[in-house]
């Protein structure tokens, strides 16, 4: 067990969990968003971060303090925490940016380290190499072999109490990505990045990015606090922690207000295209758009990264609340309206949903019936799995969406998405779940592989299904078997 | 042409308009939303509900000034805009509500009308009947029958500059409601509230919501004010706004706060069940839920009810910022993941779908797919349709999902969800929609029905279809043509 990650509570693969900083002497509670600060252009100052927006952690880069004339000297002498006056954890990056954007960096792994640890870093980071989405697999085996090297060398590093993250890299091809995961946790290091992502962000690659993420799971613990680097934009926060991120970096607030940008959970808008704000923050409260284009640059600029920094943590809010209420899959579902490539990255996420349902919860207060993709969601797999499992009781089962027992040894009763289940579980989640009178055909076919199961694993039970009408897609996924359409018997 | 209401921007059949109230000298833009007052009850003065909300127009009950001992000569001596101090609109209510609570008030149209005038109000109630959801045609049509009455009494009460409300009733009988509404809109009547869906409201029925107000409509001409009264919670304000409602008047801010729950544009909370507040409001960006548990009782309603309007207004700029940008669709379909009932809605609304295409504009910045829901957006009814009328360059004609012109006459794109259409369409809206990877098959579906309004349009000229690995289900809806499966030619 890596005894500084802690999960409390599990919706889908996402979590609340506890990341414990010893050098800070804090916890941090997860999901986290970690504002980026650059100390020469600090837009927000880091104790308002921590006063006002509740931020209980931040991310500055090393190497820009190691390469400042500026900055260098004071941050060996006054520590990174007085120096920006921050109180929460600092985690400090390595330069590995810096070694992607232009080839070289004049530091290696042991040295930046120890500069870390020396400037008072919290956790700090190794260089590692960034590699590109759709590397070729050369490129990106031969540069992970170079990350892993790193994260070894990081291990010999006496570095205190500070932890170290151990990046994970492999580009877009996904056995390297879980073979990269698997070695950074048979390391000693403490936090796994995900690292290169951002290109993919940039493109609104969001099924890769889940492809990615995914990947990297399958090579992690349980007990492995995951970061997403270098993501921030708070429309995807639901999608990346569903499946199983737990902390965010954001310099987007600040970059995005410089050029005008208003981040919304539903996408990017340009100030100057807005004639409503759509938001209840204190700015847009106590604004109108127009006197917010007429404010001098530096004041829109704060004014904007505050809206931008309001909307994102009232998302990272709303994505704990909703795992505390097990409805994380449904802000998911939400989510993935506001671009087709949101609902590209949400429909890659179902397809593991056998990775979703391993720590879904076995019970939640509702199970919401939203979309046709809600018919995919890890409640139905587990369902269906249990059919394989669940006591047949007579010789002759009726599966019915009707209330009748027409002489049969048992009724089961019926309900798409899910299928059939005996009349006793009726109270139990998730068959509990709320359905629209509407359903779509992927409710009624899921429905009816839940029958093929359960006929499947009883070979010598003889079944009848009484149904409403269901569509022809739905039908011809059943066995052969005594069909009985309740729609035609009603109207006669 | 009605002079008191104008559209200024139309999405599907949600539109900001302009209601002009001539006795209060304001212009009103709508949607808007108006608080409900109570004058012995008073959770948020109004003075503040329009200094910091920016509320335009608020609702009070004509009908409890009429009755208060306390109220009744003070509103008389100084007018409602004195007593309320409130400087925008003020509609009144009748009594009506009362009536139907407890089946008889001491009043007539003449007399509460005449009323109404004398407090001040800018915009005042006949007494109708509010027939209740699901009544029987018999007791709806008697009902109706009254309020008509009530309404050709209004007609010659003489209220000078006060705009007069013509409700519409008719319980869920839509041809009652459809003739309801062309009947008030035959009077010189100004505003159209559609009365008594109230219930329809508390029990979730956001789909028999969707039917009434869709009847309504189909009554009405374009330049009538619609207000959906008694709604004024958020979730469904987009929903309302799309099928043509353009005020709302809430108590539910206040109502719920007094019993702790929490409004969100995903539903209500109670506040006991809340870890996190999933907001950005200034409420809960300066609390925590545990303080505000805390507080002692007049404080937390303060509080609940401050947030709760905030998010009301907050989700009613976001509807107004959709219709400018023409996304109110997608917002729609976002919203359409709150609840199962709302996702009822949202199909029912898609039914519509013809009533919405008549004033949904030509050109939008922008379609997105987000849904199975999306292929029956308006934009893809109003292609089909022209598909009648698109001129055809040939005899021999390929539609194709792929860019080679294999020897026909002309090629066609063909592009889920709208079908066909020659290239030199390709950068006009809509069919620069952006779509995901991950296709429903009710957009291919729909690309079918394209197909086969073209081939039926052109019976001389010989189509082929080429595309990518089209569902069974949409290949069946497709007139009998040549095929090409370009994944197949790909894989060779």
């Amino acid at each position: 067990m890596r005894d500084c990650f802690e999960v409390r509570d599990y919706d889908a693969a996402g979590r609340i969990g506890e990341l414990t900083v010893p050098r800070a002497g804090v916890t941090v509670e997860t999901p986290a968003l970690l504002p980026v600060i650059n100390p020469h252009l600090q837009t927000i100052a880091p104790s308002e971060l921590e006063r006002e927006f509740g931020a209980e952690m931040l991310i500055t880069n090393g190497y820009i303090f190691y390469g400042s004339d500026e900055y260098r000297e004071r941050a060996l002498d006054e520590g990174l925490h007085d120096l920006l006056d921050f109180s929460g954890a600092i985690m400090t990056d390595s330069g590995s940016f810096q070694l992607a954007e232009y080839g070289d960096i004049d530091v290696d792994t042991p040295e930046i380290l120890q500069f870390q640890h020396d400037i008072g870093s919290d956790i700090g980071t190794p260089v590692d190499i960034p590699t590109p989405p759709d590397a070729s697999r050369e490129q990106a085996t031969e540069e992970l072999a170079e990350t892993e090297t790193a994260l070894e060398v990081a291990e010999g590093v006496d570095v205190g109490e500070m932890l170290v993250n151990a990046p994970i890299q492999g580009s877009t091809h996904l056995d390297l990505r879980e073979a990269a995961a698997a070695h950074a946790y048979t390391t000693d290091l403490d936090v796994f990045p995900v690292g290169a992502v951002v290109p993919l962000l940039n493109d609104y690659r969001y099924d890769d990015m889940v492809d990615v993420v995914a990947a990297a799971k399958r090579g992690l613990g349980a007990d492995a606090p995951v970061h997403l680097f270098g993501a921030g934009h708070p429309m995807m926060f639901a999608l990346a922690v569903a499946v199983g991120c737990d902390l965010f970096d954001s310099a987007a607030y600040a970059l995005y207000a410089r050029d005008d940008r208003y981040l919304t959970v539903r996408g990017t808008k340009q100030l100057a295209d807005i004639d409503y704000f759509p938001c209840s923050c204190p700015v847009c409260t106590s604004h109108e758009p127009s006197d917010v284009r007429e404010r001098a640059d530096d004041e829109r600029e704060t004014l904007l990264a505050r809206h931008n920094l309001h909307v994102t943590y009232a998302e990272l809010r709303r994505v704990k609340q909703a795992i505390r209420e097990g409805t994380l899959l449904d802000l998911v579902d939400e989510r993935a309206r506001s671009h087709p490539t949101m609902l590209d990255g949400y429909r890659a996420m179902l397809e593991y949903v056998d990775q979703l349902e391993e720590t879904d919860p076995v019970r939640k207060d509702s199970f919401f019936h939203t979309s046709a993709e809600s018919a995919r969601r890890p409640e139905v797999l587990r369902h269906h799995e249990r059919l394989d499992r669940l006591p047949v009781d007579g010789e002759e089962i009726l599966l019915s969406e009707g209330a009748k027992n027409r002489g049969f040894d048992a009724t089961w009763r019926l309900k798409p998405p899910f299928g059939p289940f005996p009349r006793h579980l009726s109270k139990t989640y998730p068959l509990t779940a709320q359905v629209p009178d509407r359903l779509s055909r992927e409710a009624y076919e899921a429905a009816a592989d839940g029958i093929a199961r359960l006929v499947d694993a009883n070979p010598g039970t003889a079944f009848t299904v009484a149904h409403f009408d269901w569509p022809e897609s739905a039908l011809a996924r059943l066995p052969e078997l005594p069909l009985v359409d309740l729609t035609e018997e009603d109207a006669n």
